[in-house]
Order: structure tokens, then sequence, then C-alpha cells
């Protein structure tokens, strides 16, 4: 069975050695001949036993994801929309779970078991589980990856000021917030005597980092399929793909925290200091790592004809991508970061060299690995419920952690919003901010940081807790998106790419982008523009017209024989990932044919869309909300839009002559959530 | 550190946990526990250190990977064909080889390495090793898969019989031949006291076994490239597809003789026959697995309306193909033999019901997976050559090898072509078997094969002497075959769609292929054309037409709807796979247009190739292999069609009327290879 087995003999070894596909052992040259140990028939039958478990182990959850894509379909063509696929998932693992619990394993006493459900029962029950590093290294970082390569970049940018501020300081708010509620919580338990074990403030902290990652893939995926207002859209998904990144540095940097002496866990400023430092060193390290690979990635398809030959280009950003991965690992960084910020700088330089095939391939392959990652983690959730064998649920701690949750996703929100609005022109409006408090859902990200140590008391009654969050806010927040939607009256049926012609026709639409920024963030437009897009992609206005005269044989070396024919036209290819020829013609349907397929019930929406719009009559807030009530989803299946009143209305669909859009890409990059 | 690691305290636990996908760990609930040495701080940072080693030694990995990427870029963009991208890899994995184990981790000592470049010296050097069940759990599976997928069947299944009489037959003849001759070679080291250790007849089967797994990426590359006669190609393709699974299953069922008593390297009859049952048995289990998640496969897809969205249709097919490796492995089967022919069946049934865009998206992903692995074996076996161990270079074992390996080559090619031309139409040409006798490349199959268990010294000899069998062919035989092309005449420039579509038209090209097989296949092909293409698939004839009247109701329920339109035309829409429009387009080009942006000098060749063709005058050998040998890449990059003369001279290319081809997919099939 080879090298590894040397090294591990006698426990189980080939366990670890199947379905790995780096499985790396570092062998010292002195460390070898052992290898009449080999012979041992004994322990190959063992290996080979083990590995027919594994993979029937496997083959549960491939069937569990099979059965989970059939079930999506059936909902999807059912046009059934209250349970996304994550949830689904999850249920499904938590029917694997019970059956592996309580329904095979143990026949004999099975009456018995069924009768004492407590958590703990039934010795004999056989288990599946995974190593947790598993979804730090395997799992995480295409969900990652694919959510920096998605990134909808122009909204992204002009609400980036707001989005760094939820994700940064507002992460850091909520963690602070859950962190002394549930301090007061765990001091209130040992008074009462709940507590089983020591659970410092230390772990207060650690606990408010991992529940403060959200993960709104359900809501993001409703608020794609409604297409509901673009700048929320935008604020959420930015918020939650940015503060991935911060919940993960900050509980590695709680978790650096440790005072010298032997009270390891009262407060000292050096540690605390130290910790700071680890904060910082360890979030721009892994930001620089993954943009310097992302720009290299962008050099090497600009300046090689590489996109010739597709699949080449294709394995090449795919390694390249994965590198970053292992670099920020092999460096002592953390990787899932780096590989976010890689992820938005190939989006951003190197999607634009790529050639259209290989953009296609790119897209559908970080999508597929997002897809299969991502309710993979879901499935296994599900069946951690039953399958972990340490859980400790305390309702004391689970009720405190609600109400936790609950106050730092509003101190998150609501005070930042206020801050927020007194400096932005298109205010946050309060509907907003109340979507945006109920959308703070728990997912992926919290689960793995959370399943990563499970070794204490304190770890594993947090493990138990969040399991419990994950499933609560995915099931009840993910399933009321809907009518949260209608009761706060938030527009849906916005085409983002609308708006944004709109803006285009009349020439302001870049200057709207940077007025809405502060000067940091105009400042680097201006930057990015110039140089960087030159630079890096083929696209932008050629560096000799942008760098000093000085520079001129630099520039002319550097700047890519396209470049010179876009200097008429200087369009912002941001908008390439947004606007498409299936949207653009859908909307000419919309606004020009006044009759199509679906007769008579699409004019009677028309007609109260435009009355809602503005443009035919006052506003009929009820009727509306009845429309979105019960027919929302063939409205947008027939690709009518509806236009809610809001607080500040936004352009009105009204006729406009849209220019032919800048190089439309072949795929629609709204599919990426089905 | 979780679940795994308390299982293997102690012997370096996130070793094996770091890129793992699916470490599975099953865990009985008596093992619990023990969580208290979780908090043993110095194992966590000794597994945080050898995490980041892990790291970066995956990253030197990539790092190879990219570089091959490029230089295969440049390589393609110079137009030199002499080193295929694997072989290119293997080069890239020795000078890294090289390089760890003289350059970088013994600098003290440097110069005395140096001086003394025995394979066994430097105790220092650090090693990067896999654990070899990483090439049959990750690396294989998908290699194997994609030639199943890709296999262009008609000319596949047109040449069935010989294929399948070359990779069963000829590969058993093969191994024993090259079984008995090295025997005979190791009787004689034996004698001359050149042998260091056991070395027993299963041993010598073992090998021929092994070696007997051709792997012509290479050849099959350049003949892709230079339009080499299609049936050459199937039955090259075909041979070494199915050879692979011969070569496992029969080494397996070698290592499974076990005769009862002491000595256990004696003839037993019972012994052999239980190996010749377990091959049967493992062969004929593999298949059937196989074929059964294909067709499990092509009915779910039949059966909904999953088309509508083709990423849950794409990860649906992934995990259906993934598990029936799983399932195979979970039955005690070869996963890497189910997983062959679930992808031929998947080709010929499931990826008619795939939607245009998932049959991209499966042909792309698939693609890809094979450029990663295979690249990643052969830059790895060049790296093991350096930085292997236990190499044992034994020079008289490694002559005997190789003449073992050249008997059993021709052994298997031309008695068996001379029993197949008595039965055959269309003959295996002299010049076909001299080609096939020459592109017996050895690769990975054999590489992971021999590296599987190096435990014994008879193993160890065997994998050095693997290693360079496989480095001597790919390296020369793959180097050569441009001029062995040339010098056996062999038609290149023979487009596959222009001899398909010339039958076409005439109407006999369903027959051609029936009455070119044996009786068996044309049971076969009439079952699977009336009875299982409409099953499983939109098309074929109706069922309520093929079936007797009884089943009428079940025949309607079965047949789907398209395959009533499909009534009047009842093409073999194998032809999907081989037709394209740009095929077409090009071949029309060829045909009709005399003059094209090329000039001057492609007016010339088109004489030459008229001349040639026998259409203009008589055949000019010399002219035409000066031609060849000289400038063939800008023949074949330009398009233009080259035909030589040969023994039995196909259809030329006259100007046909061309019928428009039958829906052709959206993407080129040709380019699987790049």
């Amino acid at each position: 069975m080879g090298f590894a087995s040397r090294l591990s003999l006698g426990v189980k070894p080939s366990k670890a050695l199947l379905f790995l596909p780096c499985l790396f052992t570092v062998l010292l040259v002195g460390s070898q001949g052992e290898s009449t140990a080999m012979d041992n028939v004994a322990t190959e039958r063992l290996a080979e036993e083990s590995h027919r478990q594994d993979s029937a182990n496997l083959l549960i959850f491939i069937m569990l994801l099979t059965l989970t894509i059939l079930t999506i379909w059936l909902f999807k063509h059912r046009r059934f929309r209250f349970l996304h696929e994550t949830g689904l998932a999850m249920i499904y693992g938590l029917l694997v779970g019970v059956i592996l619990r309580f329904g095979v394993h143990v026949p004999q006493n099975m009456s018995n078991v069924i009768l004492s459900c407590a958590v703990n029962a039934s010795p004999a029950t056989l288990l599946v589980t995974f190593d947790p590093e598993v979804f730090f290294n395997i799992l995480l970082p295409p969900i990652i990856f694919h959510a920096g390569y998605s990134l909808k970049r122009r909204h992204f940018f002009r609400n980036i000021g707001s989005i760094l501020t939820y994700a940064f300081m507002g992460t850091v708010i909520s963690c602070f917030v859950i962190g002394l509620t549930m301090y007061g919580f765990v001091s209130f338990m040992k008074v009462v005597g709940q507590l089983g074990g020591d659970f410092y403030f230390t772990d207060c902290l650690f606990f408010g980092a991992i529940v403060s990652a959200t993960d709104p893939v359900t809501v993001l995926a409703i608020f794609n399929e409604l297409k509901v207002d673009v700048d929320l859209y935008a604020l959420l998904f930015g918020e939650s793909v940015l503060n991935d990144a911060v919940a993960i540095v900050l509980s590695s940097s709680i978790v650096a925290y440790q005072p010298a002496g032997d009270n390891s866990h009262s407060f000292e400023a050096t540690a605390m200091l130290k910790s700071f430092g680890v904060f910082l060193g360890v979030f721009s390290g892994s930001f620089a790592l993954g943009v310097a690979t992302g720009v290299m990635t962008a050099l090497v398809t600009k300046f090689t004809k590489l996109r010739d030959f597709p699949l080449l280009e294709t394995a090449l950003f795919f390694l390249m991508s994965w590198s970053t991965f292992l670099l920020a690992e092999a460096c002592g960084f953390t990787g899932v970061v780096a590989v976010l910020f890689c992820g938005i700088t190939q989006a951003h330089y190197t999607y634009n060299n790529l050639s259209p095939e290989s953009q296609d391939r790119t897209k559908q392959l970080f999508e597929l690995l997002n897809f299969l990652a991502e309710n993979f983690i879901f499935s296994y959730m599900g069946l951690t419920l039953f399958s972990f064998q340490s859980h400790v649920f305390n309702p004391l701690f689970i009720i405190g952690a609600f109400v936790a949750v609950f106050l730092g996703r509003a101190a998150n929100i609501y005070p930042l919003s206020f801050l927020l609005n007194l400096g932005r022109k298109n205010k946050i409006g309060s509907n907003f901010q109340h979507v945006m408090m109920f959308a703070g859902l728990r997912g992926a990200m919290t689960f793995a940081l959370s399943i990563r140590d499970t070794a204490t008391y304190a770890r594993q009654m947090m493990f138990s807790t969040t399991l419990l969050i994950v499933f609560f806010t995915v099931w009840i927040c993910g399933g009321g998106t809907t009518p949260m939607l209608s009761f706060m009256s938030i527009p849906v049926g916005v085409d983002s790419d609308q708006e944004s012609s709109v803006t285009m026709v009349d020439g302001s639409q870049r200057r709207n982008t940077k007025h809405e920024s502060a000067w940091p963030f105009r400042i680097w437009y201006t930057f990015d523009h110039n140089y960087l897009k030159p630079l890096l992609t083929h696209s932008g206005p050629p560096l000799t017209a942008t760098m000093p005269a000085c520079c001129g044989p630099l520039a002319r070396c550097l700047t890519s024989p396209q470049a010179y024919e876009n200097e008429g036209q200087l369009h912002d290819d941001d908008s390439d990932f947004i606007l498409n020829d299936a949207n653009v013609s859908s909307m000419y349907a919309d606004v020009t044919v006044s009759t199509d397929a679906s007769g008579s019930r699409t004019v009677n929406r028309k007609r109260s869309t435009a009355a809602a719009a503005g443009t035919g009559g006052g506003p009929s807030d009820e009727g509306l909300d009845q429309e979105l009530a019960l027919g929302e989803h063939e409205l947008v299946i027939r690709g009518t839009r509806l236009v809610l009143p809001m607080d500040d209305p936004v352009e009105p669909p009204t006729t406009v002559t849209l220019p032919p859009p800048p190089s439309p890409p072949r795929s629609d990059p709204r599919r990426h959530r089905l």
C-alpha cells in the first residue's frame, strides 16, 4: 500500500489514503527500510476492508446529493420556492442522520432506542464523519472563490464604502456584542449551575466571531430570481462575501490571544495588541497574496496568446487560483481569504483577457464546484445533528445565543446604516435595513469554523448551538424571504440592466458611480481605469495616453494593440458582467410589444405595473402586495417587470432607446445560482 | 483538529488531513471521550507545521503544471510537435526531481553529492511523495472516464471486433509472452548471480500484465492533429482504452493467485482456476456496474426535464459517474474499469439526452480533469526517477524488459492482425500493423499499477524498470510518430467526416458498418437501434414501431415524444459525435474554392494532393514524403487535405454534394486533446 502506510502502520492506514487528491508524505531518507512490514497480509486486508467502507460512506453522500438535485429540479419545475436547495440538502442530511443513528445499525435494540431519543444513546451506532479540515481545504475554497468571481462588480463598487463598513466594522461590532451578551448569559448560567464546564470570555468572543459570518445564499437566490433592487443585492452579497473573510481572520486572532503566565484567560494589553497585530497581518497578507496571483494571471493571459487554446487557458486559470490558496497556507496566511481576493481580481482583470470560451468554461467550472461543495456542506450539516457524538445542547445557552445573534445583527445594521446615510446620496431605506437584518443567515462558513475544533466542552456547546442557528436561519429566514419582501414593500422585478442602461444613455453613469463614492474610492477608480486596466487587460485607454510622456516606450510596450481601438469609446466594461443579449431583448419586448404569448393576464399585470411605477396612476399597495404574494413566480418567469413604489423611486421603466450592449458575454451571468 | 486525529494521534495527524476531499473516519461510539488529548498544543503546532509543508509541496506541483502549460502553449504557438505535453511534463518533473535531490536540501555536502551521483546517496534529501492509492482513486478515474466518454463511437463500433481481439486476447498474449521472456531472463540472472532477491514466475507475469497496458496519448494527439486514417485511430484508441481495463483486472487476478500450502509460488490448478474466476468476476462485475449507472443516468435525464437547468444536469451527470467508481470499489470490483464502461455508456446514450449546454459542460469538465490529472501523473513520474528511494536498476533486467516488451507487443499485433484479416473486408495493412506495433506506448496506467506496491525487491525492480520503459516509449516512440507515419506511407489529412459523409450520401453507411462486423455485433446493432436507443434516449425509432403489438401501452409510455418526429429520418446519431459544422465548411472550402488566403503555396499543395489521391496523375511517393516531413504542420493548420496513396485506397476526396449534417453539436469534438 505504499509509503504513507509505512508511517502510520497500525492505525487503519488506508482510511486516510483513499479519496485524497494529494496525500503528501515527506519522507526523510533515513526513515526507510522497514518495508518488510508491508508484507503483513492482515494489515492489507484491513486496509481493503476500510477502503470499501469508505467508498460506501462516500456513496451515501453522493446519493444524497443526487436526490437533492432531483428534488431541486422538481421544486423548480413546480415553481415551489419556499425551500432553497441548501435547506433541502440539510433536510435530506437530517433524514439520513436519523436513519444511520436509529435505523440501520442497531436493529436488536431498535424499540428502546426509539423510545429514549436522547442524543447520547445507542452506543453501537455507526457514524459517518469527515475530518473538519476538509471543509477548509477542499470545500470552502471553491465556494469562496466563486463568490468573489461572480460579484456583480459595478454595483459592488458603487456601494463599496457601505459594504466595507458593514463587513469590517459591522462584523467586529457583531462579534463583540454577541461575545458580551453571551458572557452575560454564561455568567448567569454559572450562577444557576447550568454550566457543565469552563467557558471563558475568549470563548464567548470566539463564538461571536464564528456566528458573525453571514451567508445569505438562500436569500440571494430568491433576490436573483425576483430581481430585487440591485443595490440591496450588492449590499447583502458584498457584505456576506467580505464578512466571511473578516470572521475567519477575527476568529483566528482570538484563538491567538494567549496572555503570558498561568491564568491564560485574563485580560492583558500586550496579548491583545498581539492579537490585533495578527488580525492585521493575516488579513493584509492574505489580501496581498490573493491580489498578487490574480494580477499575475492577468499578466500571463494578457501577454501570451494562450487564448487560442481554451483548455490550456482554463487549466492555467484554475491552477493559478488554486496556487493562491496553497501559497497563502504555506506562508501561514489564510487560504480562504486569499482565494476570495484572488477571485475578485480575476473577475476584474483576468476575465477580460480570456477567450469567450474560457470565460464560459471558468464560470461554469466554478459554478459547478460551488454547487457541489455547498450542497455537500449543507447535507453534511444535516447529518451531523444526529451523527456527531459530543453534542452539548444547553437550553439556556441556546436561548442566549439566539438573543445574542439577533442583537449582534441589529447592532451591526441599524447604527451603521444611520451613519452611512449621513454620507450617502442614495439612502439605505428603513425597509432595506429591515431586510438586511432579516437576511443575516448563517451558513457554510459558520459551520466550518465551529466544527474545526470540537475538543473542549465550550467548543462542543458552541458547535451544537451553531448548528441550530444555521438550521433556524436557513429554514425560517430563508423561507420567509418572499413574504418579508412583500411585507417591506421592497421593489422586485428591477432589471439591473435597465437601470444601468438608462443611466448609460444620458452619459452620467460613470460620474454617478464615482460621485456616490467617497474620495478614496474616486482616486482608486481613476487609477484603476487609467493605469491598472490598461496594464493588466486589453481594455481601457492606452497607457500611452494616460502615462506621462517620459514613460512613452514603456507605455507602448505594455499597452495591448486592442487598447488603441478602444480609445474612442471609453465605456466601463464592468458592465460586461451585467449586460447581455437576452436581457436586452426581453426588455425591448416588455416595453414596445403590448401583447405577447401569455395573453390577457399579462396585459392586466402590465397595467398594474404601470400604475405602480407611477406612470399611470397612484400607487396601490394592497393590490400589489397581493400580486406579489400570489403570482410573483409567474411574473418572473414571463419576464414581466413589476416595479413597486418605494421611498425614493428610481427611474421608471419608460420607453428608452438603448444602445447595443458593448460586447455582451455569451452566457447569462445571472444563472450563477439557479 | 477533530475526529480523525483522535484516531491517529502521534503519527503526524494532519499529514493525511490536508488536501483530501473526503477523509472518512468511521467512528464507533465506543471509541470517544479521549478528547483531552486534543489540548496538546505541541501536537497542534506540529500539525500546523506539516500542513504548511504539505501546502508548499503541492505548490511545487502546481507550479510545475503551470510551467508545463506555458511551455505547451509556446510549442503549439511555434508549431513544434516532437514533444507532447506529457513528455514535457516528465522533463519538468525530472528537473525538479534533480533539484530537490541534489540542489536544495543538502547544501553542506553539495560537492560530493554531485560527484557521487549514485541513486541511493544523500541521506538528508527531502522528498515529495504521494500515497500511490491517490493515482487509483483520484487521478486515474477522470482520465479513464474521459477516454470512454470521448470514444469516436461509430469508428469504434465499426472496428469493435478487432479492437476487442487486440484488447483482450492481445493483452493476455502480451502478458504471457512478457512473463515468460522475463522468467527466462530472471533465471539467467540467477545463474549469473545478478539477482539481489526473490523473483518468482508470478512476479514475471505481474510485470507482464502491468506493462501490457498501452497508453498512446502522444501518438493519438499527433494522429488527431494530422488527421490520420480514422480506422487506424479507432483501432489504436479503442485498444488502448480497453486494454487498460484488461491489464488492471489481469494484474489483480495474478496477485490473487495464492496456492495453498507452504510454497506459495508453485503451480496449482485450483489456484489458477480461482484466479481465472477472479478475472471473469471482477471484469464482468465492473462492466455491469458501469453500464448500469450509465443506463440509470440516461433514464433519469430522459424522463425528467432536468435539461432546463444545465447546472443541475451537469452536477447529476458528474455525481452519477463518480458514484459508479465508488459503487464498484464498495462492491469489491475495480472502480477504474467500471468508470470506463460508464463513460462509454454515457457517451452512447446519456449524451443524447443532455441539453446542448450540458453536452459542452460535461465534455469540457472531463477534458479539463483529464488534462490536469494526466499532466500531474506524468510530471510526478519524472519526479520519482530521482525522488523514489528504493530504486533497483538492474541492467540485465532492464535489457530483458525492453526485449520482452518488444516481443510481447509483436506477439500481440502481428499474429492477431493476420487472423483478423482473414475475416475483415477492410484489411489491416502491414503499414498499419507496424504503426500499431510502434505506438505501443506505456503511460499513466502502467505507472500507477507499478507504483501501487513497491514493498518487495521484485516490485522495486519492476517499478524502476517500468519508469524507464515509460520514459523511453513516450519520448522516443512518441517523438518518432511523425517520421514513422511518413516512413510507413500512412495517409494523413483524412477527414473522418468526409469518409462518413460520402458513405452517407449513397445511403449505405449503416449497412457498411454492420456488414463489416461479425454476426454477434450485427445482432447487437439491431437490438441497440430498435430497443435500447429509443428506450434510453429521445432518438431512434419509436418503441411503438419496434416492439410487438402486445406491449403497446408500455411502448407508448416509454417512447419520448421526439422519437415520433425522428421516425421518418432514421439516421444513426452516432455521427453526432463526429460531424460538425466547422469540419463540413472547411471541407467545402477545400473542394470547391480554388484559391484561399494562403495563396500560391496552397495551390501547389493542392496539385500534389490531387496527384497523390489518384484523381490527377500517378502517385509520387518521394515528393509526398518530403512534403510530409517538411511542412506537414503547416498543411494541417491551413486545413488542406493531403491524401497519400495506400495499399487499398479509400474514397478519394472528390467533389460531392453533402447533405447538411444532422443536428451538429456546438463544440468541436476533435479538440478533446489539444
